[in-house]
């Protein structure tokens, strides 16, 4: 084990329970990233002027599949709208609360537009690998967003559940076809006395393989980590859901368990998306 | 217009080709996401000892669905296996040349893996839905770690062209089914003599969208797109591959132009994802 400065150590060690043998090059902008956490509770305080803007040169500088830029966003700071996309997403009150309401768009009706526009075939945009690039580009995009809105002291959280209508969402913003919200961000300042502390990750040994994969490293992670997390939990005096692995499995049990996202297939079908 | 920083209006002009109205909230993490270029030549200069390590703690810190870290990363530094994902990966040249490559997967195999050894159902692992999580978990993951090497002045570019042959390489990192290699990603010291130009993105206007989605945005925005392109290539030597527009349409023309991409969803579940 290398030495490492006592800053590195003290977010390693929030982010896994122990201290991993890593290089120690820390510097403002990797310390933004370990101390990562999703805040669920805003002030009222609005975002200043242009902070979509900036958030969005962020994201634009991020890496594109061939500069196809097959994404979008949409800044929602509507209260009625915010509201009704709150209602979707499994009535989350921090989408309703927050004062900058991201929407991230994997977006090919740009590019079918444009083919229309030309008179070009477009025809690769039917395919699942288009809508991976599309889906992939907006997460790229959208990471950077996140990571330089916590550069600036503004809390943020991924909202997946808006994936449980997407027909409806598509209809609160006016989405073309061959469009879809592929997830929100909610952005605004952290309600102080409610923030929550660094969540631990599983250890690199279950993460991280060197040159190939290796299936059986997993076993030894996850015990130790179902130990990280009960830890976590009681220190944070939260009722732990049960260990991290049967909690989890618990979560992808069937699409009972799915908020509806079991269909997503057919509903992407019927919004333009052929996936062939 | 606001009035920013000279610093931040050099940052927007390169990406931009020219300063659209932004917060002035620029810091050393904006800063690094705005100067990001990809790499396409590195030196022989091999990382640090612990670089994976450093890169992949912050890829953790990154959001994951519901915590369920549907990812893995593979560091491949071995030579002999750097050259055979470089021959699948359109034989580029910089794959086998960088000092380490890293390849992020979509892994749902470790849940299942836990499912089939808790004798736990997990069912869910068979929809779209978790496939959509798994790719964007790992490029949620993989963003982090691009700027987290950028900030340490490494250079990176993204290989999506490893989805060319996924069975390929999922035979050559010892994949399990329900995994599959999303994108690669070069890291190394960039070549200074080949350092490449920050490219220009498409205009705000077309990609940022207030409250709803505006259909008709795009085309100005394109229009002003192909001129910044022109004069960008016409700066940096190049050879323009045509107008923007005209370019990328040409890229999306058909599935014989796709690099085998068009047989992604039978590929995918002859390794196991059923997405239904």
């Amino acid at each position: 084990m290398t030495t490492i400065s006592k800053e590195l150590s003290a977010s390693l060690q929030a982010r896994y329970g122990h201290s991993p043998d890593v290089l120690d090059a820390l510097n403002p902008t990797i310390e933004t990233m370990l101390q990562h956490r999703s805040v669920r509770a805003y002030t009222s305080q609005p975002v200043p002027a242009n902070t979509a803007e900036l958030l969005v040169a962020a994201a634009q500088s991020a890496s594109t599949s061939s500069n196809m830029q097959t994404w979008s966003v949409i800044a929602v700071t509507d209260p009625g709208r915010k509201d009704r996309l709150a209602k979707i997403a499994n009535n989350q009150e921090f989408v309703r609360t927050c004062p900058l309401f991201l929407v991230w768009v994997t977006d090919l009706a740009r590019l079918k537009a444009l083919g229309n526009d030309r008179q070009k075939p477009h025809e690769s945009l039917n395919y699942l690998e288009m809508l991976l690039v599309g889906a992939i580009d907006s997460a790229l995009a959208s990471q950077n967003a996140a990571v330089a809105a916590e550069s600036m002291n503004l809390g943020m959280v991924y909202i997946g559940a808006i994936r449980n209508d997407p027909i409806a969402v598509a209809k609160e913003l006016n989405l073309p076809p061959m469009s879809f919200a592929t997830f929100g961000m909610c952005i605004g300042y952290a309600e102080p006395s409610l923030t929550t502390a660094v969540k631990p990750r599983l250890p690199q040994s279950a993460i991280l393989h060197k040159d190939t994969y290796d299936s059986q490293a997993y076993k030894a992670g996850v015990e130790s980590y179902n130990q990280t997390m009960d830890t976590f939990y009681a220190k944070q005096k939260m009722t732990p859901l049960g260990p991290w692995d049967l909690h989890t499995l618990n979560r992808v049990r069937g699409p009972e368990a799915m908020g509806g996202r079991h269909t997503l297939m057919e509903t992407l079908r019927s919004m333009g998306f052929e996936i062939r």
